[in-house]
């Protein structure tokens, strides 16, 4: 209270700015993320949390703009980034699907080359599994991937990691445990590619027949990552559980309806499963839930899943910043710090 | 002139908002509101006005964000609180029934508490009646009511109040005529209820077919309001009339397409009907219309429908400021005037 | 660096805008333009471009709201507009086809007047040719025509010069080649009707379905623009190209799918074509294509069509401040340079 200082936004995160190694990078997949480079961008979303909370927006990217092409409707993603990009200081332009030229028959490198030049960024979701690359090769802005068809979805497993952090303090000695379609599930996939960087026991629940594919398991196994494996969530399990991750059963993947509900039934989430379970772990899910986890989970404090998308928001906001902050910018605000 | 002041807001509207009985509360129906709240309300939204007149834009609600969330069209009161927000200072991030992932089966109550994450209040518009106190009940944030089902719609019965006031200076003493479908127009139901805090006489003009429901007309007599009930849109009617409240009358309320015809053009108002009303007196419609108010009538200066609209955008500027300016911000900004 | 400037906009733009001839004037036609108010657009475009490339973003509109109203879709065009008033600091409002109350049979006067409450100038895009003409008709605030049926597209036509003048330097003296239907694109008729300012030669090559129509060939005649028209696109009239304006030839003109092939393969610029062209000549293209331009092209630094979506940005700007800059506001900031 006796020192002037700015209010608007710390030093900080200016500093963790200036250096930032994702300045007009393509964010394409998690794997391009060195440790080091996860714990930079969760310690800027640690700031603009503190940020938000102190003064709602800042002005960190005022005067740039984000161009948000979503091919496929996901609320709860462009939503995010539209409040990222905002209460960054920032301004968006959304170009949704049912706008599209593509209509007309014009290709992705055409629609990333027009939107090239209205941007300073372009946040791209699309069903096709290639979208990300080919927007990449094509844009001379950054591409950030919001989801290429089954492949990845980055950010949605940085806001996992970065939920995790902030609710229980620390990746490392915890037992994560995946239930639900661990085969079709990208959030999964690309959760444990990015649990390398961290020693944690994961255990996997799933029908036999929505089985993590072979080649990740065998990668956790060789990892020594690898705990139990089982079509059924035990109190046994639930007990050993620091992180219960759990995604959306699609009947669309059952061609036996009666399997199908045999299934949803044996992994459904309620009170009487977390009676097994200890006091400070974590219910996760990527949401929109059908009936994993049932309401009256809602109002334990370890149902994390509401928190988690607020989570997302924090680290949407960081990886935007490290990506979209202009080196002069840093450079010349510096001068005058 | 000579003595200094800041330029974007006058002193009035901080003070207005500091002692706001608003401030993060659920706005769900008119019902809550008491007649020195209305006062309030209608008085900052004076400010608002002038505000906007001098500057177009204030900065009340610089760094938040508002959540419109419109799960049936309505271009009108989507635009009309975007461009409040807007206008305040504040950001808009827009949902629209086809982005969203109530698609994938998500209820509302998940929806809303997703949103809940995002933004500092949501707007809500949905067809069931249920709605907004489901989502009042589940949101962290307030939920401003933007018409739920057939039940109510608070801002559209603020602004045609506020309309009254501006155009004619005072609502008692007042004859107001309602006329149209009575039935089934959420408007004139909440409209009536508002008026309970007002000396004024109310006549009603439909088919019987489309009268106002029993309960609503025995409301209106017990608090002695209720002045000549008709069928049709006589001479003596309009005469004495201050407020002509028209609304739409559509075709698919009628089983008989003959008596449609007979009806809508018994009710339609033009430069004819005009000759026997007051010169002061002002033409109200919710908009949008059909054929009840004959195109020539626009150029009428009584003709206050267009003008409507503008008083709905300052009442809801007035409501979001009351809604959403922070407590400390009213506190933080007076300590240094 | 050593005399103390305001970093956001210079001088140049506010004394430009200062003494608009747009100033709230609907702009729905290029013929409205006089050749010194076509220099005055390009030079705020310029400056526009020097401000983006600069600060990202200018204040130039701070405070102001317009209303994006698309009756059909167009990414191109509402993204550019979108991001040309962001990037003057002021706010946007969109309204599309599917959100609209003309679904409930309202009129697009009544859709106007009502917007119009709303904000300070709105840009329309209408499948109607009339849409423009009324929308001006009964709005209070400037409309800004974004293509009205197969009337006109003004900001099209204006980006098309400027690109050309950027690119080229100037205008005068160039020799033009239309190319791909020149029947019913109403952008190469628009760009015609603009080229009455300037020396210019014109080629005009089109299959004989697809010809310009005899009216707006006369013209050209009469200007004594008109150079070699043909059907195909000869080593000859490439040589002598300065700028090749390249249109989509659409399959649904072709009663005979077969004479669709032949003419559609036999106007497709490549580099085969380039190899005869000059080195300083410019490839257009409104976009989207199909084949007209071979995707090998795209590297050639002679394809200016991706280029031309920048400049068309920058010229909405240009557009946009001058149209809505209001006029205390020049007043009073000069008062204070």
């Amino acid at each position: 209270p006796l020192i002037l200082r700015k209010p608007k936004d710390s030093p900080t995160i200016r500093e963790l700015l200036a250096n930032s190694p994702f300045r007009n990078k393509h964010i394409v997949s998690v794997s391009q993320f060195s440790r080091n480079e996860l714990h930079l961008l969760f310690t800027v979303a640690q700031e603009m949390r503190l940020g938000v909370e102190r003064e709602g927006c800042l002005d960190v990217l005022k005067g740039r703009v984000l161009c948000l092409m979503f091919f496929e409707p996901s609320t709860r993603t462009s939503s995010s980034f539209d409040t990222a990009m905002k209460r960054l200081g920032g301004q968006t332009v959304l170009i949704s699907e049912a706008h599209s030229s593509t209509q007309k028959g014009e290709s992705l490198e055409d629609t990333i080359r027009t939107l090239d030049q209205y941007g300073d960024a372009i946040v791209l979701r699309h069903p096709s599994d290639e979208s990300a690359n080919i927007a990449a090769k094509f844009s001379d802005r950054p591409i950030i991937n919001a989801g290429n068809g089954s492949r990845e979805h980055p950010t949605q497993a940085f806001l996992d990691l970065f939920t995790i952090r902030e609710e229980l303090g620390t990746v490392n000695g915890l037992t994560i445990t995946f239930t639900g379609d661990l085969r079709y599930g990208r959030t999964v996939h690309s959760l444990c590619e990015l649990l390398k960087h961290y020693n944690v026991t994961i255990q996997l629940v799933s029908p036999a027949s929505l089985a993590l594919p072979d080649k990740v398991r065998e990668t956790l196994k060789s990892r020594s990552q690898l705990g139990v494996v089982s079509t059924n969530l035990t109190p046994e399990i639930i007990a050993k559980t620091d992180v219960l991750y759990c995604t959306r059963v699609q009947k669309e993947r059952f061609e036996d309806p009666q399997l199908y509900e045999r299934v949803k039934n044996s992994l459904v989430v309620d009170n009487a499963t977390l009676k097994h379970a200890k006091q400070n772990m974590i219910v996760m899910h990527p949401l929109p839930r059908n009936a994993e986890i049932a309401r009256e989970v809602d109002d334990d404090p370890r149902a994390a899943y509401f928190r988690q998308m607020k989570y997302g928001m924090f680290v949407r906001m960081a990886l935007l910043a490290l990506v979209m902050t202009p080196v002069e910018e840093g450079k010349r605000r510096f001068s005058f710090v």
